[in-house]
């Protein structure tokens, strides 16, 4: 049994440092890496490039909407034509970099907002997609299940992995509560990691409403960006180890 | 006899256009395509890409500082370090988007203030090379003859390309007169075709002082970014022509 | 028979010029200016409000969604939170820059893709006029009839002035038909003229299914940012003054 | 006795959080707010003004190159047009968001490599006195004694105010010495606690080579970006107190 562990890495900007990678790298096998449009100076993603390699970690290029200020967590009405054009900027900045430290990108992921919007927006799903085929088609998109993202990928014939998040509440559709709603995010690391397991093992998750849901999770996601988030990561992984799962990239077996 | 024209593409940002580049592209053989730094939003640069490959001219990455409000013009004392990064950046997004248009990036040259900067700036030189160096090291670099970063790549085993500028005023010494003195740039369009054969051809230019500066220049550079400047560019390619040369990128024979 | 003329100004950033702000100056009574945010970088900022000053026009900030890329023309689900800080800074901004050339700013206007958000949006459109509010509660408010942004302005005691656009199509319900549909900008100069004259004389306009909707218009919006444009604007003007209106700022008589 | 203690607040940045301005407020008199060029989003200066008016802290503008990426550390050539203009924004930025909390701005004071470069650089020191004195000639300028730059505003009319540093290491010349050098900066809190008693009280600080160099200080810079800075601009209030200096703002004693 194997599973994929994937975090959110190189957020730090300029002055400002988010996040505590070298905390997370050990118990990671996926580290969706910031590409500058939300996070991410250049000098950051170097060294989180390096450390990841360092650390047999794969790199995913996490694309967003332009907005440093909104960290890429506010929807933007970009255009088809501009959103596929700032997706291949960001993944092939990402990719240089990358290579440069002897590595390269090896899936990619949206953030924030656009990972949220492509859930449903066909256009914005569809411009992704095609970014990614048009410069880099073997690699993998890694997103929601049953989302517009994965569905726009398979059509493009590319391969989708589909990721479930143990640290939060789904609807019974699902779907992920959103944030804005209380108990949205979980917080209990004993309770977290048993749906970790659960989700990895069963393919099921409980929902807000007591019923349980079917899902196909080839990658669990998990937060770093707190210390409790580091911790609960820890668990996790622990939980997953316990239950005799081989923690290994989705992505071959480098 | 072979030469190549270089010119500057790619400078529009969202709303605003700037240069010509449809204008230009059937009079060059290389375009130095701005990266996002200094100009150059992702839309721009596909679109000044694929024309570019339409048109058979090799794409260069017009490496820039950080500084769209200054359009890369004002010299930025950026460390080593950070100005590595950001060069990686630059190379592997326009790089990205020139492979999505089934073409790729054929060579790099620094943009305004880096580019000055460069030709005396040992440690800015040397970061910029061990950028290339790291990620393409197979690319040549198009800089001014006799500076820190023509040094720097050459000792980093990287093929330079000394230009040299029809229309802009030189000292005694070979260097570029600066832009605030008075006649450093010449605005005569049959001078300036003048002045590129003779560049071309006898590789020497008359100095300010009236001396013959001697100069070795594997490329010209032409500007584009007013109609003055395209009817110039237009009048330095004749002349070209008609004193015998074949107008061919320095990159191979594509 | 009075009537404003007002117009989008200081659109320029940085190498990068828009518009031709010194051939609408002298056809129009107020200048919408940008603030930095979608365009607008403090040198044409002081240089535009040097110049409308110059010529008796008013100042008034065009506050937009921060977004260079897109000049403010994508909708940015931006938190009222973060609206209401960013339209403050925005206005002190200008009005630090205007008063450095001896003027103010007399009226705010939302500009692009916040314009036509505040029509509908009642949570953008209140932060908004809470922005106004809390530092400059005497400044009236420009926009569209019958919005969301110019019933906030009412709720808080704001001076509201409802403007119209000679060269848009209306629906019958008498809003401006989409920019995305066929025929949603008009181009025949003398039927704008025109509409102009008919809006500010009588009060109405015909909508594009053939009927006459009412509107009020205390300010008719003319645009700038080409050459037919700026015609445009001048037969407006002279159409205006020969049915007897004196052009003059909505705000006092300067 | 009465002494001014100043610190840099506001340095947050959208999702980024840096500095603890909480743990500041109550230790010191004057807050060095950030304006949105090196640090500082709307939102965040909006918190930032509203606990410093409440807690009766004086702001004051920290104006700076344009350069989030490298948080304004970094020399940026600029012309003195651009930067006259880029203050002029800043401190009306700034002042906007402090009237909307009831206060507003008292004095200005240069960021980082900003700070740096006017005490030599004169032309970048007379463009940012010509902007305090374009718009807000009432306010005093803080700097470091000796500098291009309160020569300047000395020139222009405006009242000056001189700064040490408690914390850093002093030539004999009495200039910093610069941050790259080992030792520049102390972090024994109880030498720099006696350090600023003696400034004071004195009007002394020994230099690197022992000998004891005269200043004047009307104001103690702090800093706070670290738990440790916190505690040490602690212990530096301590110490003043029980010299029997009173703390107050430069500014009136509001």
């Amino acid at each position: 049994m194997e599973i994929d562990l994937n975090a959110d890495l190189g957020e730090s900007f300029g002055r400002w440092r988010l996040g505590d990678d070298e905390a997370l790298l050990p118990l990671v096998t996926s580290a969706n890496v910031a590409c500058g449009f939300h996070a991410g100076d250049p000098s950051t993603l170097v060294r989180t490039c390096a450390a990841a390699a360092a650390h047999g970690v794969r790199i995913g290029a996490q694309v967003s909407y332009r907005d440093l200020a909104g960290f890429g967590r506010r929807f933007v009405d970009v255009s088809a034509e501009d959103l596929y054009a700032d997706v291949l900027y960001q993944i092939g900045a990402l990719d240089g970099i990358a290579r440069s430290v002897g590595s390269g990108i090896s899936y990619v992921k949206p953030h924030g907002a656009l990972y949220n919007a492509v859930v449903h927006h066909e256009q914005q799903a569809a411009a992704v997609i095609r970014a990614v085929a048009a410069t880099r088609a073997e690699l993998p998109v890694l997103g929601l299940p049953g989302s517009a993202l994965l569905a726009a990928a398979a059509g493009a014939g590319l391969r989708t992995v589909p990721e479930a998040f143990a640290d939060r509440a789904y609807t019974p559709e699902g779907t992920l509560m959103p944030r804005s709603q209380a108990g949205a995010v979980l917080d209990d690391a004993a309770v977290v990691a048993a749906r970790a397991v659960r989700m990895a093992r069963d393919g099921e998750v409980v929902a807000v409403d007591g019923s349980v849901v079917s899902l196909t999770a080839e990658s669990l996601c998990v937060h770093g960006d707190s210390p409790g988030a580091v911790a609960m990561a820890g668990s996790v992984r622990e939980a997953l180890v316990a239950a005799g799962f081989d923690l290994t990239p989705f992505v071959g077996h480098g």
